[in-house]
């Protein structure tokens, strides 16, 4: 298995995505690629010790910064270190791991790797980390969106949670403003007959905002608008939450002690609001395996997302989603056949 | 003044608003008139010791429901304590409260009440309670919307935060996917312009759902599927962290005895996440101002929603809406009139 690697791409690259690369190379399963300045990598590598013989270096000049337009990946900077790494998925890797620019990572994805036949649109599907954690689709990419779009995902989602987190018969939540049939606008309220429809999904019905930390579904879809928001929302509430505690705790003496008890718990609560133990973020829907790891990635949160591109490998993903797209094709062909014959006898 | 009490509306209904209301009449600024079954509102003010003389009781046998069609208001149950609400307030009333249910008030307010002249759609304003307190519009009511709304709200809602919680000079946020000015669907693009251009409004630019905690301004427009799932998101999120800490406080005796040394503090950070102490959600943009009570409203949350109402009142709002809404309809009728005068020169 060859993964690549945007040693470019993230808040802390090179330094931590280069060491995450090298932790990963440690079980040495994989043949790592690592795309980007080739004298940085050098020194990193050595920096952590690691045997630069255990990976395959390709020097590039160019970075897409966070600040750069998508469409960089193919106009502006066609040389960087994302573009070439698509480049490489594309010719012969077999997944391919970044932590920058996450709309040029989507766009690029698109345009290099292509969705997969029957795939309207490719999805950032990103896992809150709830006790039941809920594989979000879209995050944030796909901002208009059709109820089409929605049954794809979910079917594509499912499949995900299955292989990657090993969940049995995943539930699929569509998030609305209500849990009745005729909440949202004609999206939501599309999507919802489609759902209920779709044969193979395990449709949960509507999911509100207050459900979701409680475990409501396993795949929840969304548009990429309501999805960023959510997730980002979900992001500043612990933030918050847990300084509000630290505030609490760092108070007088006696907080202070009472801290020392709970410490642990603390700990515990914290690290479950850890969205790195998941590793990155896939996108779906696409020709080979992309997987976006957090833009403040350090080298845990990267190994983990390594090693989830090797399960998203190994389980065979890919082929799955294009198989269930097939059938999704088809059915609908001859859904479409049936209602042509009965408008047609129905003008009769 | 006189205020118009929905006694039949909300989960407590009728005990705790009776209750709520007879906690207001001690006050006795205002004169409070209870619509619903009078058997049973004699029967509550008997039980919490209320002088029965000083209120009016209107007499109503319907109840609508949480489960009904919002416009059940003025067809299926023309006779509801919500309708009979709605027009004692048209006819005369000053204020009306209701924790009943919140599509009916809405859609019932529109029809009964009516909006202010050149308001296109009323809004129902949330107080996000967090340490800043932001008004979220809107919060449910308005699914499909135009950048136009965008703008009417964030007029009405910096009205709202200057008279009734006194802010100074409200900043308006946006929210949106991202802070930059091209983010969003088109309606985003087009209100994020219309913001800025907008004379009179202190325009924050565009909020992202991580930024809400921590303050980033005063009034947050958004359309009101977003609005419903981020309001609700926050109440599960505050739910669901303090479900944790209590899980964490009874694990053991330590954690146990922990817990006494922090108890006030945790208290604090609890009641801080009181909506209710902010009173009820108004619904901006009506000739007479309804403010929305929570459905779960107990009796402290009701008196809050009453004095909010006589605030509301007394600050002479809805005179300010109007002359503030007429100025904004001149301008735009100058600004439409500037913009065909220079196509039809652009077409000479």
């Amino acid at each position: 298995m060859e993964i690549i690697i945007d040693a470019m791409g993230g808040d802390n690259a090179p330094s931590e995505i280069v060491k995450g690369a090298a932790e990963a190379a440690k079980e040495g399963r994989t043949k790592l690629v690592l795309v980007g300045n080739k004298l940085r990598i050098e020194q990193c590598l050595h920096q952590c010790g690691a045997d630069t013989r255990l990976f395959e270096i390709v020097h590039t000049d160019q970075v897409i910064t966070m600040e750069d337009d998508p469409m960089s990946v193919v106009r502006g900077k066609k040389q960087s270190s994302l573009s070439e790494g698509l480049r490489l998925l594309k010719e012969g890797g077999d997944a391919f791991v970044s932590a920058g620019n996450t709309g040029a990572l989507h766009a690029g994805s698109s345009l290099i790797v292509r969705t997969v036949k029957g795939v309207q649109r490719s999805a950032i599907a990103t896992v809150l980390p709830f006790s039941r954690p809920i594989l979000l689709m879209d995050s944030g990419a796909n901002i208009n969106v059709t109820a089409e779009y929605f049954v794809q995902w979910a079917i594509m989602g499912s499949l995900y949670m299955k292989n990657v987190l090993g969940v049995e018969a995943p539930e699929v939540g569509l998030l609305n403003n209500g849990t009745e049939d005729h909440k949202g606008t004609q999206i939501q309220i599309d999507a919802y007959r489609k759902l209920t429809e779709e044969p193979g999904l395990r449709f949960a019905g509507n999911v509100e905002g207050k459900e979701l930390p409680f475990g409501p579904c396993d795949v929840l879809v969304t548009d990429g608008f309501t999805g960023n928001v959510t997730l980002k929302l979900i992001e500043g509430m612990s933030k918050f939450m847990f300084g509000l505690l630290k505030d609490m705790y760092t108070k007088n003496a006696v907080t202070k002690l009472s801290f020392l008890a709970t410490k642990n718990e603390l700990k515990q609560i914290k690290r479950e609001f850890d969205a790195s133990e998941y590793g990155g973020a896939p996108l779906l829907g696409l020709q080979k395996p992309v997987i976006k790891a957090h833009g403040s990635s350090d080298a845990r949160a990267l190994r983990n997302a390594i090693r989830q591109a090797e399960i998203f490998v190994s389980t065979g993903m890919t082929a799955q989603i294009a198989e269930r797209m097939a059938e999704y094709g088809e059915r609908k062909t001859v859904r479409t056949t049936a209602e042509d014959k009965s408008a047609e006898s129905a003008g009769n």
